[in-house]
């Protein structure tokens, strides 16, 4: 077979990186360019300091684009849409790592982007880039755009009991805790070492902009408010999302059980992790580092209607880069876990 | 005036070392005895190596007992209750850290503390031991109950809205991030460094034993659930309550401001933090560390009536040590802040 | 081909748990069998839950131990040596991750092990684990020992400079930062997180055992005594040595850049790292977590004869279980990467 | 006792801040005046949010600055020396924090600073800011010059040994272990978080600054030439500085503890730190956090002429703004420990 020549749009960020670690052991993959108009010119493990003697590429302008097969675009967003309308005369399959299509509206960009959008007849064109909610559609697809860290973390926890029909609605509540690496690579006094080592920073306790796309993917379900807070935590990476669930009716644990299986049963990267005893019997991110496993469980509230999903992520692999090549697996039609093997480390 | 004669019970564990590190600089007090079953005969500053050379003191066996005037007693839930009767003789007044005496009714220890109380007579003689909720009570009072470490997080935050009338009481949702000191200075499998370090774990997600507590002191603003979940994450110290708050009928954020004013405004430990900008714009536990404050902040959720209300401590200062200091000072009609006005430090 | 049949004896601890990981997803080896006492009957993924859904293996007692191709033997110090007269019986090859055949002399174990060896005549006939010192007498070779964690960096470190006759061999200075997973998974009051986390412990200034096997290896090349510390820092995984070498006469920084690409130029897993600016231009483990790499770094003391010679390694893979993996391909002719691929993560 | 006026230039940074937490809880002192050009109208507790309601200063401009007893200078180096001249019409005592004035000789400068001096005739004038070597000229001096605190760690672990006429004076190695808070609050590249987190940097092997003070002030005792380097990691405040000392005789632990106490036995802020077991048996820096003490110990290696001197202290404290405010007590007859008897935190 032969290779698929995939280029990276601004590859200098962690998220391109990431991308970058994951595609140069792709069996299937030629890596034709890597952008950065700050690097350009320079080698690619200037920035990557882990693909050291990996690899002997170098950063190129975006005005050097070449057409290629697969375009991951990770620009910032406002810049992606901007881009986007050139983009498509370059690249036959492009997966779009910003929040610029994500959203289905072009009219929910000033809310919660807080900018007009300046490609909406492309909105509609992109499929939502998680695998597991839009696997079909993504077979064969041209467009697709990632979703968000916490976003993923969210609706992969929520998904399976809101298509159930089981939730009140507006009722649930979501507190995601998150790493340092969210934030990307730019400095900042929020991100200095003394001041953001050891946080518990409420940083977004309400009107978070990935409460849209939540909101967006389960509104086929009926009625619903997610209550969103996030909060950042001492590490790098990783997210937890603890979702306070409602159930309408009484609902046993073992019915639960049955939902979540019959939903994840069969998925190459989701685990229930749901044990009697030990420490790691609710899903833990911090030994998803690097891995693309999304792990979800939950524990029903003996005194109340509230069931207690968790769902862990690594936000640079399942929330990001493992997604968008998990993605582009799926729409090049090749086995959905290559080059997505690693399994996490333990202790980390 | 004559020194007041303090001795800690139970003094080697994290509580006992840190009421030690303020009593110490207390200029009121005289510390007459600290007793350590395990380390009986040894230095103080073998088990609490912050204070070399500040204290000739050595731990005693709690067989050795003398009269004092307070005591405080730092034994484990279920041993406190068995040792406060033959203690009662020894002592004027008793300031109890365990959970032994929180609850008002006996039936409620065997649901939330897995034990029958074998001292039920005297759970109606505690004053229940958050300052800013029982002061008056507190003043010449004999025995008194500190209040666990959420407990005191979520009832400051939640206090000044329940007792407003304003709350959806059956909705509320919190999510408390506690640091590793929590739970104790016993080595377990649980919180050997490679396993603890930068985790986000779901502790406690339901049947927290801290909710009986809450619920108790928010029973008098009628019928009132609290969905309570607890994380630990990668700190030693701290805890950081997000309590998500459903408004009966809309309130402007002038005046949620004006209750917390009003709840707050003359509480020497309170300080209400709600700034525009800034990285410590919301509460931040890290730089409480070591001091006795209680940082409140609270955000409306424009989109609904949810109102983000979020409250930090150090969970062995004002949670623990600082808030039975407090007290002690407030029973013996000294100014409440003495010895505790360490401000905290930034950076840290 | 066929698979290397391959047991694991002490598989519950960190150094058995990334042997699993990796030998997991070796392609030229099945997994036999797994001990361990404390688990005996438990699933893997109940100890390591990285490898949830991985595999189904289970632990067995080491008395049900059957006969494979290669055991790589994790017990604890003192326990290999007295396993190894029946190990050999059960196995063609033996790869023993602990101390206990590291020493040419049993006449050393005293003063290092504390204890005597219970099979000296073995001694001789185990080939010393690092690679790039030993390659060749481990092709084909039966027996191999692992090398200490410590002891790997700083040999691969000292041995360019040493092996140049360049070095003043009884000044060298070593200083090595190491992290928590060092002291293996046994909760102890050393390892407790309040008391672990964030330290800068010297655990042992002098008399490290690992100083017997740099010495050892040294020996060849003169008289030579190291002058070694080392220090407890607050990271999970990860060794960087510092090496303080004199040297005998004048070199220029170019001429050891020659003695270091001489002596490593052609090796898959060391990296000599110098550069002249960024922020990862000297080693660093970090950026080493998960990976096989020994990054090598030095600079020239302007104003003395002092080289300063940096080494990091993730002391669970190129200083344990990745070492003995790599010993392993080459002990069977595979190409010597195998399942040692992965290249580190950055950020993390 | 009439309290002495007291101004603090460069207030904004974190020596600025620790200085202004210590000196508002200084019985003796008024703050009149805190600077800052960045911050000139803000509320000081905007950049340090520890002090929220502890004052209700706010920065000005150093152009407005008024005439006080005793200034602290927390400008850059390079930046304090400009000022200087104008300084000294201003206040009449002057206790400096920056580099500018710590070395004799104004041709040091260029090599260790890369500029050339512009006040040379002032650095004679300057007493050099360490208490323990310095006190007797602190008394009544008018212009003190802070020690660096890698300096300052080091000094008091090698001075005693030093002063004895012990030690091989060409042979010394420290090995500094320091966190991310010496660096200062500007944000960069390399202390960003993900980047900074959990980091064994070497970012002065060789060349470090802090070595033209540590020689100047040995330089009394012979020939000196200090090996020095210094490596970053993952904790925000810290320094533990390890020395290998090399004896020219034979010497008995016991006449090194004479040696120690004798030098030390009288010191409020020196605590020998030697113990046979325990974590805490030599010096660490984390339990100093915020205190002002300097914690040493020693160890004789058994195989060799080497003692291995290990001192902590925190960087922000002893190390910069704790001593500065124990030689501002001692210049002005104060006690000594008055403001600085916070004893550190266990756990943190």
């Amino acid at each position: 077979m032969d290779k698929i020549t995939v280029t990276i749009l601004g590859a200098s960020g962690y998220t391109g990186g990431e991308l970058l670690r994951l595609l140069l052991f792709h069996p299937h993959v030629r890596i034709q360019q890597v952008t950065s108009e700050r690097y350009a010119g320079k080698r690619v493990a200037r920035v990557h300091p882990n693909l050291r003697t990996l690899t002997n590429l170098s950063f190129v302008s975006a005005e050097a684009l070449q057409p290629c097969d697969t375009l991951f675009v990770c620009l910032p967003h406002g810049e992606s849409m901007q881009q986007m309308p050139r983009l498509l005369s370059l690249a036959k399959h492009i997966i779009d790592l910003s929040g610029d299509f994500r959203l289905n509206q072009a009219a929910d960009y000033p809310q919660w982007y807080h900018y007009d959008h300046t490609s909406p007849q492309l909105l509609k064109q992109f499929v939502y880039g998680i695998p597991e909610l839009h696997r079909e559609e993504m077979k064969g697809a041209r467009l697709i755009s990632s979703a968000g860290c916490n976003a993923t973390a969210t609706l992969l926890a929520l998904y399976p009991l809101f298509r159930a029909g089981l939730v009140d609605g507006r009722r649930t509540v979501v507190e995601v805790k998150g790493g340092s690496s969210e934030g990307g690579n730019r400095p900042s006094e929020a991100t200095h070492h003394p001041e953001r080592h050891g946080v518990v920073r409420s940083y977004k306790p309400t009107a978070h902009r990935h409460i849209a796309e939540i909101e967006q993917e389960l509104a086929a379900f009926g009625d619903v408010q997610i209550h969103f807070s996030a909060t950042a935590v001492g590490m790098v990476r990783g997210v937890l999302a603890t979702c306070h669930v409602f159930l309408k009716d009484m609902v046993s644990e073992r019915d639960l059980w049955k939902i979540f299986r019959q939903a994840y049963g069969q998925e190459p990267f989701i685990r229930i992790v749901k044990e009697r005893q030990g420490i790691y019997r609710y899903p833990e991110p911090k030994i998803l580092i690097g891995s693309n496993f999304c792990d979800i469980g939950f524990e029903k509230d003996p005194r109340s209607s509230r069931v207690v999903v968790m769902s862990a992520i690594d936000n640079l692999m399942k929330g990001a880069a493992g997604q968008a090549v998990q993605a582009f697996n799926i729409m090049h039609g090749l086995p959905e876990t290559t080059a997505l093997e690693f399994p996490g480390l333990h202790p980390i």
